[in-house]
């Protein structure tokens, strides 16, 4: 295999299609939240997906391994985990199913039109703002917190970037469920369908996954909970279903 | 007792502090969702608590045997579920804690005036609207249909009724979650505390639990997920301690 790894760079088998992913482990490493967004998105044959801010390139991979969607873009502002992601794409053989593009995801719909997308993803920084960040420019800092964009911005792009009757997908983690509700219904994509990730049955939610419709009817459907583990470092059924089906 | 019973009612226990309440099976009989939520929401010593649509008073009723509040009114625009409410508060002896007024929660804060209480509880009507009923006047009807009030209604009245930073409680139906923390986001109720109710833990939930604070940060506390079932018939122990502790 050609594609070449820079230093302290590693190849990830991903456990599907034989796909590998390039990660930096001292800098980002993709985690749960990206393989459920990836299980939760629906992408149709046929249909065109974007992800925005899709950092060494998971989400577009991992559902071009799960869907028939026809045609998979990434969006990343940080030339550095687009070029690993470009490097995957290639060893993976995908370059006529993956495009990864390096831009800024506040310029999304004018980097690709308004109504261009049947779906957007993002698995999005989680923390606000870039408060008392020690090192604002690090790749895990800026994957992190919302330093080059906020979650406005993201909301505003993908109501523009989807064709009408359009679906997002989000992961984003539920103290910040308010807001994500408000700016969806505010930029008319109607939060359609949710569900909340429990690490164990009895504790708190630590993510929270949301399906948009653009120009949707108000009228959510909270799934059943997904709960990851069922004891100490072992997986529930449904997640290990996730992982390894 | 000289509390008078009419044709079909029933005084049913409620299993706290011998404290019984009168129904009408055929008209309305209160469900977990007003157990729940008397268990969610929390009234502090010297409190006054406000439940708006309280029908026959059970959310009162049993928030005066589980807190230290105050005082606690219902304000409910049917008469005949506001007289079996008064009957109920008489034969209970609790004249001195809870008043029942009949009224139209769309009209509460002229009513009992701006920024008056601590508390806001509600468990109002679930369904949107009242369209293709037969019997409209029906009380049980009125109870779940937004015949007589409207969710914006409820969220704008509550926002007016409470004291800076006083708190509000509602249930609701999932379905309807973006409406209500839009609405509560709009109006400067700021959702801060939510728990989902699920009947099973493999199913979706029926009910939603939501805590907000008049002019309170953004920053909601998703909770663990409240389980009804174990198994057919069989209230988890967690529900069991919520209907007998």
């Amino acid at each position: 295999m050609e594609v070449e790894l820079r230093e302290d760079e590693r190849l990830d088998d991903l456990g599907r299609n034989g796909y590998r992913i390039i990660q930096h482990p001292k800098k980002f490493c993709f985690g749960m939240d990206a393989v459920l967004l990836s299980n939760f998105a629906k992408v149709e044959e046929g249909e065109v997906a974007l992800d925005l801010g899709t950092g060494t390139g998971i989400l577009p991979i991992l559902l071009e391994a799960k869907t028939k969607g026809d045609h998979f873009i990434g969006l990343e502002i940080q030339d550095e985990s687009a070029d690993m992601a470009k490097r995957s794409v290639m060893y993976n053989h995908l370059e006529d199913k993956i495009h990864i593009v390096t831009g800024d995801m506040t310029e999304a719909s004018d980097i690709f039109g308004l109504s261009t997308f049947d779906v957007v993803t993002s698995n999005p920084p989680y923390m606000i703002g870039g408060h008392g960040l020690t090192n604002p420019n690090d790749a895990k800092m800026i994957a992190r917190h919302e330093i080059s964009m906020t979650l406005e911005d993201l909301v505003r792009e993908t109501a523009k970037l989807l064709k009408p009757k359009g679906r997002c997908y989000f992961v984003h983690r539920p103290f910040r469920l308010v807001e994500i509700m408000s700016l969806m219904h505010q930029y008319k994509i109607e939060p359609k369908r949710m569900q909340l990730v429990y690490p164990y049955v009895d504790k708190e939610p630590n993510m929270v996954l949301i399906e948009g419709v653009r120009g949707g009817n108000p009228r959510l459907t909270v799934e059943k909970p997904l709960i990851v583990y069922e004891s100490k470092n072992v997986y529930t059924k449904e997640i290990r279903e996730i992982y390894y089906n």
